[in-house]
């Protein structure tokens, strides 16, 4: 895909996220893009993230969906404003709440693509559902509550934040 | 605590998931026991397990919870039938379903108590209660529905696992 993906427009400050930061070296640095009204993430799980062998770990799943969730809210929310998702000021989501069922055990070894698609944008509140499948078979379906970080707490998170990656490092 | 991790009572075969593995060494490999009629584990997130600077990423806490919550469907499971963890065959537990709300942003650089209970035991099917606490304050609740393992899928499962191993390995 020619895209970029949303979670490389993000300021470096929510650039340090596990599960989708690009600056996370640890983390899975998933990648969402648009795909017509849905958006579309894979991930290949590595060898231990593993639940019983050959299978994937649920907990996984969950973030997969988590931060492909939160990532489908803040593109929409741009979109949704007639905006592109490099200008300021940023819109970042936060996950509210998190649902997965596990429908069938997911191969291990195999890409897993994550779909999403937008069920309801209201006020600063974002829900998406989404489903992950693993070699075209949908494994686990989920859905997120993503709410809107307040613009006025941008700049004091930032302050917080750059004090935070001090003491961590 | 002088208990032995539920944890540590699970078969080889059971042993290698990325949440609670005593054999994943990429793991986190938490371990739960019993408090009166709740559960407890505790964990210490790394510096790299963050959502933005200062606080811990919600995957990995939904992680947490997951295999918290089925090792606590297993320890009540026997309990229920007044067995030993350690009897055969052994009783373990898959999520069906797994279910988050993030009350408050949880501090990074704390050990993160999470409290599990059984909120019903109904044939194969267990619902566990949790909160993931941080400094004496809940952070994030959670339920997670466990479904037990069929008996007859054990030895089974067994022999595919030791397959996959090998393609591991």
């Amino acid at each position: 895909m020619t895209q970029q993906a949303f979670q490389d427009y993000y300021p470096d400050y929510f650039s340090h996220c596990y599960g989708c930061g690009r600056l996370n070296e640890h983390g899975l640095q998933i990648k969402s893009y648009w795909d017509g009204d849905e958006t579309v993430a894979t991930y290949t799980p590595r060898p231990y993230h593993i639940a019983v062998p050959g299978y994937v770990y649920g907990g996984l799943i969950a973030s997969l969906i988590d931060c492909h969730g939160t990532g489908t809210a803040a593109a929409a929310a741009y979109r949704a404003a007639g905006r592109e998702m490099d200008t300021e000021p940023p819109l970042r989501f936060l996950t509210a709440s998190l649902h997965v069922d596990y429908l069938r055990p997911t191969p291990l070894g195999v890409p897993l693509e994550i779909r999403a698609s937008v069920k309801e944008i209201k006020g600063r509140k974002v829900v998406v559902s989404a489903t992950l499948s693993a070699q075209g078979e949908v494994c686990a379906q989920g859905e997120v509550i993503a709410v809107q970080v307040p613009e006025h707490m941008l700049p004091g998170l930032r302050g917080e934040g750059e004090q935070d990656q001090r003491q961590d490092g």
